[in-house]
């Protein structure tokens, strides 16, 4: 994507018997800090006692100093790295969370958005419960708190009845992971083993760079409890409800290529959406280039299909900060120059395709196209692996208001004119739902239809109440 | 570069004449940092007072606070970025240099190493100079300081007189810039303009991201002051002593794929390395993928010149912190891991091709083939697109000993069998300094050969003063 | 007090109606810092908006940087400053907390400490409320979101009611002061005005920096409420209840001079207490000296009543700083040294009468008079403002454990033979509680007598709910 | 003193052949901060290897971290504690200085102020010497570095005998310390013992706290050698040169009343200031109060002498933060009301006198006795323990300039109405000098008469090297 604009908004991983737990959940997070780098937490459990250290930044500057580390003592651990809006006063929402009730210590990480956040918060204050965070996930943890239930799980199976919405959520216990995913699966979540210890994650990238094996994905609506005794699988929802709406977005652009999540693997299924794009729209040209990173794959599909050549004729720099000061007038497209390099030597005198894998706002994906303009390019051909988004996601990602959507608010032909650009196509919404293997009706595309799988908040009521 | 063990050490960036100096300076910096991301510093000059802010860390970093930036006023600026190894001491070795003379101020970048600095440090100590720092760029100084010519130009050039080996400087002063380029011209200089506004840099990458226009290289032994009255050329030197040695080592990995560095576009000289690579050592294969970012480049010239299929079969990781944890026993192979994904789903069952640009300790060489061959690659074919690095730099770069350069103390036959590859094979130095355009001999290819074209410091006597 | 280890636990200052409300309690938390500098925090409220600092330090570490006391916009405040025991820990626990319920916020400073923490607690953890803090304050807070009464003022009365205990409190609403005192009234709170200004703060030292002037105290058992309509105030509990139990520990020590507390002018007292000990226990002597600053008044007492010398014999040195580092071996009685400076010319071939308001553990005392001793006194008579320190307090004072106490565990003979002393009287009890003009039923002097106003709690049970 | 506008400007403590050095020089700087407060450094000797920590704070901010005098390893040790502006420029010139010369290093730490050192700075630089910091310090380091001597010592001797003005020096080398006095000793040095080890240092509290014997001062002129042989005396000046001036202030003020200086106990002196004072200006009052704490001393001896009754009518704050914000305007003498409380009990419908040991600027001193008129005196009778400040010190000690002096612009009869006492009176210049047992013409009272004992530099030459 060329504006980041679209985040998904965590990353977990979690630890049950490893002596090294904390370490490991280090490295996990590390691989999934692609869903959410801004701040990162970690828990551990040892022996009864709960150790915590978060913090906004990067998981190597959380954690970067070694005495951090060593300190989450245990061989049980929850981590969760988190996308977050910039300022001090979000540091009370970063995960893990934890709370002590009747005596017990409770850890919980959570992905995903609950869409009657704002209700179950009304009543919960009504009711002299005090919040923290402005957080939903907190909501999760007042159910259970108040749950007359006499088990842990089943106050926690509790909870999530009364919740609605999508959560892919791990809890830590003193003796236990406990991990859930919500009945229709929006975001993913897997089990993992390496010799005799377990991990549950987002996406099995996590699991590959601790050498684990993947076991097989939480379930929709399955609640597993991983302790001494081995795993125990629990279905706490009717099984009416249990619907899969796997988040489509995840292929087209959250999850790493390396990753298996939903049953496939990511890269597969991208590529595709790439050959898929150059059969509905293909074009004369010289070159085809992607927008680095996240287009390579979909790009490379749409060159062997094509039969044009692939080059790279973007490079991007990484040095980004956090921090990066505000462009000033005198340096035209700035925000564009520091993140893409365009190649005069590849692009010079060529009709070029450039592939990307979605179009959010579309004003920076203007200033590049007169980058590669600049750069010598002959035609600029853009074409988009996925169809125009037009509509918010209630269920886990973060995206601009409706407003602000290109996609929501102008025809293609319009859009063509205003990035400047020869041809601009996008692929069909049949044509990407058909590219993984399972059936169409499995995914939630809500983002690029405006038809969701569950009712969702009125008006804005729900803005009250972020993850971010 | 597989292992990022080979550091250009500095990045220099200048400005005349412009509001906005110091700004255009962060950003000319921010797109040298693949020549030394460690440190940074910028220096304005305003109506003849200095002002100075400097820092360990990414160059977002060290002027991420605005107010850092904001404080530096001034229509004139230099600015550094540098590789440095880690450790609160070496604060002090961070440039620009700023001294006091005669009640003039005079600031100093210097990308290089002097050659004779051990010898001029231990006559400058016995009359009773005092030295600051332990970089052979201050020797410069205290040259320019004890010189009884009149003019300032007049003792900068005694002092260059004086100084041996790779220097590319920039010098501040109240009312003017002064550039100049060692009689060999180790390495890059050159010379931007944007309006009334002149610009002196190391790469021309720095001068498109502020949109400035390349005038032409500062040429090696010239010494040139661009004032109020325009840019004055000087020759210091006796012509004698002026003979082009342009590090071939900028083509290979240093400078950025987008810079057009001594005469020529880098993106195209490393192509050429690519296609010579496959002309001279072919291989059977189905795919063949590089190492990212650096050797992308000459992969898409092995895969034009083969016909071999380009793939993205590893992903780089980009959140490595600068404060990376220890590897972890348990986790093997740690250190590759954190830095590339590979993908499952192009290797398996692949017979593969990899490019590199060069092959330093091979260490985590053999570690990455490991990786490719546990994602499934049948073969393994490695591929280089320089010949085998023997001996050490000392025009400024930094490198291991040669004690530690694999290519120095094995045949190729031994490497191929440390790395576990079905074969290696190596670019020719033949091959290699007849890709760019200006004749063989116009290159310093020291560290490929063992010959330099300056006398060398004796032992390691050198060691003393390092710029690192 | 020789050795620092009793600690009153926090001050409180609040301001409604002010222009500079944030300013004006920075420096009534200013002048109140010997009730606690360990950490400190000011809420403040603007137009229903709260604004929070806190931070680990004195208060002018606190909010040294201007920038904070800026951002706490509005026109009312409360703030609390606090003696706390080191460690990152206790961050959570810092004065004031805010809360929100039923979409109203809520700040809360308390001094004092409940009897039935522990019990509440349990009682509220199993109902399913979460806590946030390991403080008896924040149950409070708990109790009025959980209370189903209509306004405000109802539920925080229904709160105050199910506490016991000691405890000051005040609340800023979004548009009010409400401030209240325990039945027992143990700590001080008082009213001030300062044109169309109110304020509500612990001592009269911090009205008085300020320019503001007494109104009078808070009532023991009673509630105030201030809003634009003025003062308002309320009595929530039955009238059996309220019984006058002031801690006498205000007068012999906590309490700065210059202040007016339960109706009396601090100095006033504490010299009457000095003068009743000259007349209980005289002695022969040179020069009378006290322990600075704590007992200066008392000497002054002391000294006029006998007729002997007053003299500047010990120099308090003002540099500790919070991190002090260990003593070593080496240096013996190092931390006396490095707060007292005996003045040997002032000392030598003398005889010394030091006077102290209270012994607590004595080990400090014995290495003051081994000092004096070796400062060349003759001979060293020990005279102590109060009597001995006998049991622990439970309304709001830090104090060592019984065991530590040596007014505890040792006859008066026995200390006067620990402390190397030619001799050693204490005031007596009689003596001290008959100096305040008030009846001596009206105070609490639980620490001299081991009988206390109020039920406290059993065993240890309460240790586990600390203010600290 | 009432305002604290006039500051010494450091203190030395140094130690050799100990092997908790760096520990021994924390506590005799801590003891030392009433010479300068706002910045500290130490610089230790081990085995040849020099390790140095400084920073901006009070001793125990600097060394608080206590991994920070850990790393401080060796048995020889030099430390400096100084006063300074605020501002992050400063920092460099934060003492001990360390050079490197003839691979020899030399640390040095500096009491006083150089009178040609702006001469002599010029001199250096245009010979090609570089300047890192803007002290005068610096350029005995430079001095030392060009010589051409050939021990150390005759390069130090030579170095001493160009420059003029106040030095009390500390030098540590890789086996020993050289300590000298200028041949005026206007600064105090000290030697002491403790087993095998030696301590130079300013004064003889920094011995007392450490428990070490004072053995006698470095004599005017004196330039002593301490290694593994013992005590070496030297004495580089012309005997001609040799006329002690020992600074008259430091008894007035500056040193601690428990030290001894210039072979005399400060208590002693001081008091005896004070007991002349009353002499030469007694009045009829009530009570007397001294400005705590550096009057206190003095007010005993007026006291004593008067009979009129000592009270401790002002307590001083000690909270007073570094960073104390900026008194708003709506609270009235703020900046007196933040240092000093007032107590009305003692104050009011009384008779007061108040005694200080000098009036700087007079500013403070008005609010003060505005707020004890407040605080209910019928009258208020100010006496100073010191004759009226006309004139800048040039030896070491930082004043406002002439034109801030209160003395130097305005008569007696004006001071008093401008103050708003009843009456004043200062000590007369014969009183003070004949306090001290040494003849009158042994002190520097320069600050007083305007006559010095040296040539001083013109105009403001000399404001360009300051310590501070």
């Amino acid at each position: 994507m060329l504006e980041e604009v679209i985040h998904d908004q965590c990353g977990i991983f979690s630890v049950f018997n490893n002596n090294e737990a904390a370490d490991l959940t280090y490295f996990g997070l590390y691989a999934l800090q692609h869903r959410g780098q801004e701040s990162a937490g970690i828990v551990t459990s040892d022996e009864g006692k709960f150790h915590l250290h978060k913090g906004m930044g990067e998981v190597s500057e959380v954690f970067g100093d070694k005495s951090n580390l060593k300190r989450l003592s245990g061989k049980m651990a929850v981590g969760h790295t988190r996308y977050s809006t910039s300022g001090a006063s979000s540091i009370i929402n970063i995960q893990p969370f934890i709370i002590t009730n009747r005596n017990e210590q409770l850890a919980l990480a959570h992905n995903g958005n609950l869409t009657n956040a704002y209700e179950l918060r009304q009543k919960l204050d009504a009711a002299g419960s005090i919040f923290q965070t402005t957080s939903d996930s907190e909501i999760i943890l007042h159910l259970i708190a108040r749950s007359k239930k006499k088990t842990r799980i089943e106050r926690i199976s509790s909870a999530l009845k009364t919740v609605k919405g999508a959560y892919s959520l791990v809890f830590l216990t003193e003796n236990s992971l406990i991990a859930t995913r919500d009945p229709n699966g929006f975001k993913p979540l897997c089990i993992g083993k390496l010799d005799d210890s377990y991990f549950v994650t987002s996406e099995t990238c996590a699991l590959d760079i601790i050498g684990a094996e993947y076991v097989r994905d939480v379930e929709p609506g399955e609640l597993i409890e991983i302790n001494e005794k081995g795993i125990t699988s629990h279905f706490p929802h009717p099984k009416s409800l249990i619907k899969p709406s796997f988040c489509i977005f995840e292929f087209i652009y959250f999850a790493r290529p390396d990753s298996r999540i939903f049953g496939e693997n990511v890269d597969k299924v991208r590529r595709r959406l790439g050959r898929q794009l150059a059969k509905e729209h293909p074009v004369d040209a010289d070159i085809v280039i992607g927008i680095p990173d996240s287009a390579n794959t979909a790009t490379l599909g749409y060159s062997e299909e094509s039969g044009i050549r692939f080059e790279i004729g973007l490079i991007r720099n990484h040095y980004v900060g956090r921090t990066f000061i505000d462009p000033r007038q005198k340096i035209r497209d700035l925000d564009v120059k520091v993140k893409f390099n365009p190649v005069k030597g590849v692009i010079e005198g060529k009709r070029v395709i450039i592939v990307d894998d979605s179009i959010v706002r579309g004003t920076t994906c203007k200033k590049l196209v007169k980058l590669v303009r600049d750069a010598g390019a002959k035609e600029v051909h853009f074409r988009v692996s996925s169809p125009p988004i037009i509509s918010p996601c209630f269920f886990g990602i973060d995206m601009p208001t409706t407003d602000e959507l290109i996609g929501a608010n102008h025809s293609v032909e319009e859009i063509e004119k205003m990035l400047g650009v020869d041809s601009l196509r996008y692929l069909s919404l049949e044509g990407m739902v058909s590219m993984p293997s399972l059936p169409n009706k499995t995914f939630c595309s809500g983002c690029f239809t405006g038809k969701y799988p569950l009712k969702t908040p009125l008006g804005n009521g729900n803005k009250r109440l972020t993850k971010i």
